[in-house]
């Protein structure tokens, strides 16, 4: 039995019957990330491949920049301590959220985009005919067939790393999709991929801002989702050359921007 | 058109035709929560219900108990400002999570869920039989037919408030399922009817720790989801005497915590 599950006695309702039996959970446990001796993030996980998130959260809140800047990568249970050289400087203010307000705009989603150009996303380069919609359309095929605590738990999101021949790089699971996000980009910063270009990331589920922020600080050409896009999500591609692509699913799907990118 | 609601131009790519067509997306924008003068959370949101969501969330982190202690709530775009009355005393260390951590245990769910009970998390009362099992499995489909922002966008997550006879009291609908949550918890404080005895609290997705959390800050007796529950919540549940449903679709449901108040 993997650290991912955990197993429970529950009973089964169904119409005016009642029968016992074992369930399988997703766990789901806090993990604190401590950067140079001080905790930075407490967050509800679900144990496994804790280095990698730990890194890619750093690293998508732009305190990481490059994987020479980590002297070492400590792991107890629930907690991961990481020291980088003593030549590197920690910007600790980048972890509280920058969402800047103007006088006349006040807090807003514009505001929300703005602050990403300014932590330095990159907008992203626009080439044609990157992926073929017949091999993005049997993209969730391969990411169900491959999510082996979902298929078990039914409790799980994924996200999924592809290239541009729909072949699967990399896939991690969370109970927090936006943990299965960093575990992928977190992966690929300590193999020293970053920028992940010509690649895919496909979503379980919708596409936050969030996602959307996180992939674009790893390079990220195309988000798809299996879900719906939110307002913000749809913008922040726009606003940086992303493709972004929803309800990827039943052999069909809806580009929200980048169309350029889809053959 | 709703301030929750945006339309955006989309392809509509399906086996090998492109269809231009105008998509309903969920709109998510930053909302800035003021507390005596000082921003205590930026969060992503979907417009509506903010004095309700605002003050959901302070009432669930245990910063608010008392609908008395508000002098004025104002709320001006994607800002909503708190002023409690002179006498209340805030504790802003409630604001960061506590998570109690000892040399025998670490960063651990089981300290997640004792600090629950520091924070005043209440014990429920058990009481048998409240609710039938045959009024359970008509609920989705009574969440379904209100969920209207989710039926045009498929974006949203939607959290129901229930009586033991199945009657709707409340819905609200987020991007966020937290968020649907405090404004569904907020709203209910905001009119004085904390502790939410005899009532269902009937979430669309997965219950997590932190929605079972807010749950029984509310004393809501029977949190009930649409998709799987994680191990921490099921835990949680058990130690509160909370009733806990996951899987509640399809005419079925699965019980994993405090079965005697399903008939």
């Amino acid at each position: 039995m993997s650290r991912s599950i955990l197993t429970v006695p529950v009973h089964k309702v169904e119409a005016e019957s009642s029968t016992p039996f074992q369930d399988l959970l997703a766990v789901e446990e806090p993990l604190e990330i401590r950067l140079g001796g001080k905790t930075v993030s407490i967050t509800m996980r679900t144990p496994g491949h804790d280095p990698e998130l730990s890194v890619g959260f750093l690293f998508t809140e732009g305190i990481l920049s490059d994987p020479a800047q980590i002297q070492e990568v400590r792991s107890s249970k629930n907690s991961i301590k990481i020291d980088l050289k003593p030549e590197v400087e920690i910007d600790f203010d980048r972890l509280k959220r920058h969402f800047y307000t103007t006088s006349s705009c006040g807090v807003c989603g514009k505001a929300s985009i703005e602050a990403l150009r300014i932590q330095g996303c990159p907008v992203l380069p626009v080439r044609s005919a990157m992926m073929a919609s017949s091999v993005i359309r049997g993209l969730p095929e391969v990411l169900r067939a491959d999510q082996r605590v979902f298929e078990r738990t039914g409790g799980l999101h994924g996200a999924a790393l592809f290239d541009a021949q729909g072949k699967l790089l990399l896939l991690r699971e969370d109970i927090g999709r936006h943990n299965a996000v960093d575990k992928v980009i977190g992966a690929q910063f300590l193999a020293g991929h970053i920028p992940l270009q010509e690649t895919l990331l496909l979503v379980s589920g919708r596409a936050s801002f969030e996602l959307t922020q996180k992939s674009l600080m790893a390079g990220i050409p195309i988000l798809a989702a299996v879900g719906a896009p939110s307002s913000l999500a749809v913008e922040t591609a726009q606003r940086f050359n992303m493709t972004l692509l929803g309800f990827v699913r039943d052999g069909r799907f809806n580009i929200y921007s980048g169309a350029s990118r889809i053959q």
